[in-house]
């Protein structure tokens, strides 16, 4: 999932890059029209669907604001899934309710496209490095094990006398919120 | 096909439950951008596309006014497809065309998932029901057959003196009419 | 990729189309939801994606203001890839950068769809032309080759003492230009 939207050339190389390291390999898209930058509202809708697939899935998650900043990229590894991406607090709400492994900062050069862009790091980081995940390298080799990641601040919605509050993270298309 | 949108996660969730059950069945879109709740518009666009698919593709067509009321939830089996969805109408269009072998109403659980909502029988009915046909399931055992689905009423063009009189089912990008 | 937009079926009766006569063929989308006719929009994305592609993919680009007209169909062979399309200048771009083998005017209807439509050749020439070639047949035998194709004119970017002159080929959704 991203927020490139499809009027663009840009969720099409990622598949390109995919293809090109790990031919054959299933890739589906969960939404890539979303609102660019906003990752309350990504990480929620992969919130929402992650449990969906099959264990072992491989979730690759480009919503960056702050691409071409000092965030890192990483790869989590749960019980179940493999996460990449940006460690800009986008998984806070699935690695909230998944049992994590491991967590990797992704810095081996190896598992990337060789020219590094400095605002594409879909193309040339996350992409690559799943696909060479899908072929089977072990996380290990991609970069060094850190032990946190990221959180967006928690909210904590609170049921008063006259009102409950939360926060709205999506509102989808038929007005569900 | 559907009109879930492309903004939500709901075309990916059900991309998930169908590669959890029936993993590596490739899943073609046809379209899920569609005016949602239209189902003259989406029977038409189904009628004017399956005819270029495989035979013994299966169609899931989610667009469903009336999810959450007591209309059933359907598959058709006919003598060179099978169509799986919302008894509401949809299928009126291909199934004047297509000879139909066998219609059953979809009551089996075994073949749902496991928790069923109200609101998103794409996810909890329909997409597993595809996948477990694309498994090679025999539809006999997914409900109860039944002898006859819903039409949606039928428009009756005709040719006047100085007009013709039709029905607009939809209009392409283009303009085409 | 095509202009054909998201909210029809035209996409999905192309992917159909494909597997119908190429099982099992990966196809990955581009970009449909482009502006309608662009030639020079559509030309820069497939110049921007088509080097993270695999070599030997068949690029199906169907962006062709002059549908119905004499425009030719053509297959284009370069030493990496395969062109299928309209030959109105869309592939402008990339054929100056890679270097072409063979050109072919598509004219066996052996490799068509039975019906030729006027206003479909995505459906009825290109998808199935691309799915043969998948399949291994020889481009020789879909038409006739010829010597050369379609260019839009050059743009000559300049830079002066108080300005740069080049000409915008698109604007993506983040405003890059």
């Amino acid at each position: 999932m991203s927020d490139f939207g499809l009027k663009d050339a840009y969720v099409g190389i990622l598949k390109g890059v995919i293809e090109s390291i790990a031919p054959g390999t299933p890739v589906l898209d969960i939404a890539h029209d979303l609102p660019p930058f906003d990752r309350i509202h990504a990480g929620a809708l992969l919130y929402q669907a992650y449990r969906f697939f099959p264990r072992k899935t491989i979730f690759v998650t480009v919503v960056d604001p702050g691409v071409g900043s000092e965030r890192k990229p990483i790869l989590v590894e749960t019980e179940n899934y493999f996460f990449v991406g940006p460690d800009n607090g986008v998984f806070t709400m699935v690695l909230a309710e998944e049992e994590v492994r491991r967590i990797f900062h992704l810095t081996n050069p190896n598992f990337f496209l060789p020219e590094l862009s400095h605002t594409f790091h879909g193309r040339d980081i996350f992409a690559p490095v799943a696909a060479h995940l899908a072929r089977g390298v072990d996380p290990a080799r991609m970069g060094e094990e850190i032990s946190d990641w990221v959180r967006l601040p928690e909210f904590s919605p609170g049921v008063g006398k006259d009102a409950i509050r939360g926060q709205v993270l999506s509102i989808d298309r038929f007005g569900n919120v």
